[in-house]
């Protein structure tokens, strides 16, 4: 069994693990290891001889029974050079990791394999996230493979096709009038009469722990040498927490040393929290009225924890970059060039790098991750009215239900 | 560097490794190793130390640079047990080959990595394909990661959304009035003229190789234990010339022994050359007017060479099933229910799997692996009018072009 409890990433007060985000004093609550203990069991069994999914690194997940694990083959994506990407931006390395490969095509797959096998450890069978399509898919198929129900609320505007997707995992599917924190306030005005569990970003420690194996794969996958740079779309955060997170337990493990990499937010033009409070701009939370970006994942005007993904940016001499829809597309059309179905999210970083390469923040000589976080085709238009209910309130769901 | 060579299935005449599909004599040309040597190679890099894609069994692909391999991240997908499933119809072990998780997402990606790559070898820069989707999709990427000119041929009624993937990876796209057979036929009259490459099934020995490591991997993923019984969807069959293929490789190769799994040929009712040529019925090929099945990867009325996958099916003592689009639909509902996005073609194999275990084929200590080909997604009904020109013949091709 792993030994583990969380810690508060503000005032540093430990408690045993539980199924909750944050502490009293307000800070985010991430989950701690006994790393001795993880580097024995590690040892016992070789990365070689372990399973081909996240799952590898289950000595480093918080997870006590085996058998409650929700899987269904996520994680453990490939990491692929690209070539010609490299000649054309003269860049020593450049690779993406592609998420899309994961189960229900994206990332958000692991984040949701991890928590909901905490879920499943104590017995929850009713749960909810809001969404800006992704998560609410990624939580419908591990939901339905757990035997839970799952509720889920996305702006409606969001991606017709991911939308649909969630309704083929069997999730009872809301479509809010509003953005994502519209939609997350809705889940908690009627969390306590539903008996829903909310696994939205940050209101439980699993979500980061299945993101965090992002950064033990790239590094096992380039031989424990951490690349120079990762580039990063983001929205809510969290996957900047778990990459963070996973270079500081592996240098604990002895698994990797020097420097961390370089991680550099993406965000687009239009909702920019995260970028804007990294310059110092603004407080990391955007109001509605200036959001006009699109409706993908990096629009979050209030992510949870912006000023613990800022100090992260800080700490590891990172930078951010905004993007325009019109650079997100051409670079959309660049990655299908290249072979590479691309989200305009995971599109995004290489909008983000080749801006970089412009503003020379990157050597030639350097070697960079991006990270292809889903699909492009879960994205295209859908001109179909969507078979579901548009809420405004919790009001309206009990209405509309 | 491999030794092989092409060998016929109907003649046995043993010719040097070419880029054709077809003997003399009329049968399928396939590619054989030099079994003693490929063991040796085998033996010297231990599986648990190689990549985690196809390319893991390179010693048994006829690709003889290195250097030219075309890989996007192709094969190794998860093999996923479906507990629910097995308790539900009472068999011993039911998985889930996830073939969805591929590049390009769905299984075709293995087929056109293997036979990009001999192309690239020999320097070709145009490619080709008559497709019912998927192929098209999975050889716009390869041909576009190999800076090759891709023109594809799908019939105009097939999934709009992966037409429009096809589009995205920079391919030229026409839609065919008419069936797959008669987009070959479009294909083969303007072939020379245009100095194509064609990739359909069974003209070149690559699309078969990389099909074939379906069936490696199953052994590998299941410890060298071959399961009782394999539901493959079935269009134009080269992925059970390739399972089959890759069975008797593997005995030669000692790496697994006793009885070949049963291969279950599923086809959706409208479109049964197969079935009925099993039954002998008929012909392995159905005449268009007959022909009322949905737009899928099923739904090839003249397979390329249907004579041969039906001696395959009678060697291992396999099966044919027709399922209707009514239970092709139940079934899709039914996985996506279990957590998996199952496109028609990957539902029929467990709409198949329901009828077998009603007639009492299979037992309920039998072991099956199921193929899920591609996401439900892509065949989301799309309502857009395709941007690309309707053609019926090579001249509408080059007047439209």
């Amino acid at each position: 069994m792993n030994k583990c409890w969380l810690v508060c990433a503000e005032c540093r007060k430990q408690i045993p693990l539980a199924l909750i985000g944050r502490c009293d004093c307000g800070g985010t609550l991430l989950v701690e290891y006994d790393l001795e203990r993880a580097k024995h069991r590690l040892n016992s069994v070789p990365l070689s001889q372990r399973v081909t999914s996240l799952w590898r690194y289950s000595d480093m997940l918080p997870i006590q029974d085996e058998d409650k694990i929700v899987s269904l083959g996520e994680g453990w994506t490939p990491l692929l050079r690209m070539p010609n990407l490299e000649q054309f931006l003269n860049i020593h390395s450049i690779s993406v990791k592609r998420e899309e490969q994961n189960p229900s095509g994206s990332f958000k797959a692991r984040g949701f394999s991890v928590a909901v096998s905490l879920l499943h450890e104590r017995g929850i069978k009713k749960v909810t996230v809001p969404s800006n399509g992704n998560a609410a898919s990624a939580l419908a198929a591990y939901a339905a493979r757990a035997n839970m129900e799952s509720y889920l609320f996305v702006p409606k505007d969001c991606p017709g096709l991911i939308v649909e997707e969630s309704g083929n995992y069997g999730a009872h599917v809301y479509l809010v009038d509003g953005f994502i924190h519209d939609a997350g306030r809705i889940i908690e005005e009627g969390r306590e009469a539903e008996g829903w569990f909310n696994v939205g970003t940050l209101k439980e420690p699993g979500r980061v722990e299945g993101k965090k194996t992002m950064g033990y794969e790239i590094a096992e996958q380039l031989n424990w040498q951490l690349p120079d740079v990762i580039i990063y779309p983001t929205g809510g955060g969290s996957g900047v927490i778990g990459l963070w997170k996973a270079f500081h337990e592996m240098k604990g493990l002895g698994l990797v040393s020097g420097e961390f990499p370089r991680i550099v937010s993406v965000q687009e033009e239009g909702c920019t929290p995260i970028v804007d409070a990294f310059l110092n701009v603004n407080e990391s939370a955007c109001l509605n009225k200036e959001v006009t970006s699109a409706p993908t994942g990096l629009r979050v005007p209030q992510p949870p924890d912006g000023s613990l993904i800022v100090r992260i940016l800080r700490k590891v001499n990172g930078e951010v970059v905004a993007v325009t829809k019109e650079e997100i597309t051409a670079a959309q059309q660049m990655m299908g060039r290249l072979g590479i179905s691309s989200s305009p999210e995971g599109a995004s970083t290489l909008a983000g790098l080749i801006k970089l390469v412009e503003a020379g923040s990157i050597s030639s000589h350097e070697s960079v991750v991006m990270f292809n976080t889903s699909h492009a085709m879960k994205y295209l238009d859908w001109t179909n009215a969507l078979p579901y209910p548009i809420i405004r309130s919790y009001d309206e769901f009990v209405s509309k239900r």
